[in-house]
């Protein structure tokens, strides 16, 4: 296995909790004098003051969003629990690149840099714009009889993560992930880390029929049976895989670091965010839920990180479809915070007195 | 009452129905030859095709798309159904053309061409660009002691929604409106036209406590009972009003004639599409209901409508801001099928054999 980062040692960076009552009211103050009436604008109003805080200033501004999309191979896939071959994790990384994927389109539309990452595909890629070659190794090992990865590597890719979340510039970061056999591991995870059992957790990835999702359940079973000594978190994702999770996580937590705003996707970013909370849990209060995805596991995942999520559109995609898609939602947020009028300065009534 | 426009004779515009499996089935076979797992855009897959069997084309696009606000007072809100007192009607439209409502904010963010149009409202307007003088009478009559409009006014409000469109290029419009008072108005035409309890259809509007909803739902009830006789669709929407309703039922009925995106925003624009469905049915082949809004009532009239919100975010402000927010997944949902590669494009590997 080629160790490419194993020399670096992950830190865990500082994370401030998200918590200003003063200024959390100061923010509902000024929805509450806004043209319209109280409460109306629903989770908007919520997202809105959770930006402001993050941000830490009444007035939240979002400047060079970046989507990030981390890619790796999973030795996993090998044993079938895909529909698709592995091989589509480096071709779909080039359909990125040349702006042909739904991530692509998206990004164009709301105009987000997008950034791809080799976390670990196993191929190698010409290096281009857009693409940083962070490669732990060519794919994880099989999980099913191992730990998908050393806890050396492990930690050498929360470092890249973090890494690539530092060189980019911006105040907001879109995370999402393209992997062969990723949901698997995002199963994995969510089983172990929230004591349930795999069969609530897994789904039908890109689409496995019921012979197929069987076959996936009994290889799970056997992943969790081999690396049942994983318990504490490093271990847990170095045992489950896959790098671009762990990429991930390591990019999370050097957004809050930074009082960045995170952006998750989907089921797999969302087992990455479950992964980061786990050893940092503030993570989770510069985090906006995106959707939530049609994967079976997503609804439960999301209600244990007691999650919100903006859109439920039945998509299961990945690749940070989901949160390119929120993105608009989330910038209307503020601009309605900072652009509509108030009822004094637009010489509205308020309401009248309680009859 | 002044009847500016009662000598319009309504004709229901003929209104072709969208069905074409040949047409269904090409735009999907597109959809599945793109570069994602089968079926995985969810939601946006659907919008994609019923945007391109309403135009008529695999290649379906949405060219300057019309935001109409359609404002009108009520009677009815003499009696107290809502917190807010009727000048807020004309001070919202002025509002509304100042910039500085919701609507207004993200109109702007998502570059739609925003009209007001005054249907009724209790106020002389002074003309000027993005405001469009249509007012039937000032404010309909008070519906708990008799109809809200004649039938001549009604028809009057009706062709005057559908000359707005006429006149608006374009092949999208997103419908809107204020009034203060229309949440009882739509809770009328769906208790009547859906033939429910008038308690399941009715909610706190603006924001009225227990006892104001007591009130609301009292005064509707004597509403009914008052034009127990009103069963035809006409008859039903002149009893309850409101005139920027009924003028948003004539701009639907335009608007799918002329085989144009009709964006359905909350609560009471539900409430004029379904008095449009009851009409000409096939109106609601050219509906795409922007969201489920917080008021209690819609997420029933939806149901009834067999509608599938886009959006679910608890609000409550209705102005077309609904339609707004929803609008750049629609443009998504197009842009995806126009601009991702196919697996064959792109060079990616298809699904692997069923094992």
């Amino acid at each position: 296995m080629t160790d490419h980062f194993a020399s670096s040692r992950f830190v865990l960076p500082a994370i401030a909790a998200v918590a200003d009552d003063a200024l959390a009211a100061r923010l509902q103050h000024l929805l509450d004098c806004k043209t319209k009436p109280l409460g109306s604008l629903g989770r908007l109003e919520r997202l809105a003051v959770q930006i402001g805080l993050i941000q830490g200033r009444a007035a939240p501004q979002l400047v060079q969003p970046q989507l990030l999309v981390f890619a790796g191979d999973h030795g996993l896939a090998e044993q079938g629990v895909s529909a698709y071959p592995s091989d589509v994790t480096w071709q779909m990384v080039e359909n990125f690149l040349a702006g042909g994927a739904a991530v692509s389109v998206l990004a164009r539309q709301h105009d987000l840099a997008l950034t791809v990452v080799d976390a670990g595909v196993r191929h190698t890629f010409e290096p281009r714009p857009g693409l940083q070659l962070r490669k732990i190794a060519a794919g994880t090992q099989d999980a099913s009889s191992g730990p998908a990865m050393s806890v050396a590597q492990c930690e050498a890719a929360l470092a890249a993560g973090g890494e690539t979340v530092r060189e980019r510039p911006g105040n907001a970061v879109l995370l999402g992930e393209m992997g062969i056999g990723n949901t698997s591991s995002a199963s994995l995870l969510m089983a172990r880390l929230c004591g349930l059992p795999i069969e609530d957790c897994v789904g039908r990835g890109t689409g496995l029929d019921d012979a197929g999702l069987a076959h996936k359940q009994a290889v799970l079973r056997r992943a969790l049976q081999t690396n049942q000594a994983a318990r504490a978190p490093l271990e847990v994702l170095a045992a489950f895989g896959g790098f671009e999770i762990a990429m991930m996580v390591g990019a999370a937590l050097q957004a809050a670091h930074e009082r960045r705003l995170i952006v998750v996707d989907g089921f797999i970013t969302s087992a990455a965010m479950l992964v980061a909370s786990v050893l940092a849990p503030s993570v989770l209060d510069y985090c906006v839920f995106a959707h939530r995805s049609g994967e079976r596991g997503h609804g439960l995942l999301l209600q244990h990180l007691r999650a919100e999520p903006l859109l439920d559109l039945q998509m299961r995609l990945g690749e940070g479809s989901g949160g390119a898609l929120a993105w608009p939602l989330i910038v209307s947020s503020l601009r309605l915070l900072d652009e509509m009028a108030s009822f004094e300065s637009a010489g509205v009534s308020e309401r009248t007195a309680v009859v």
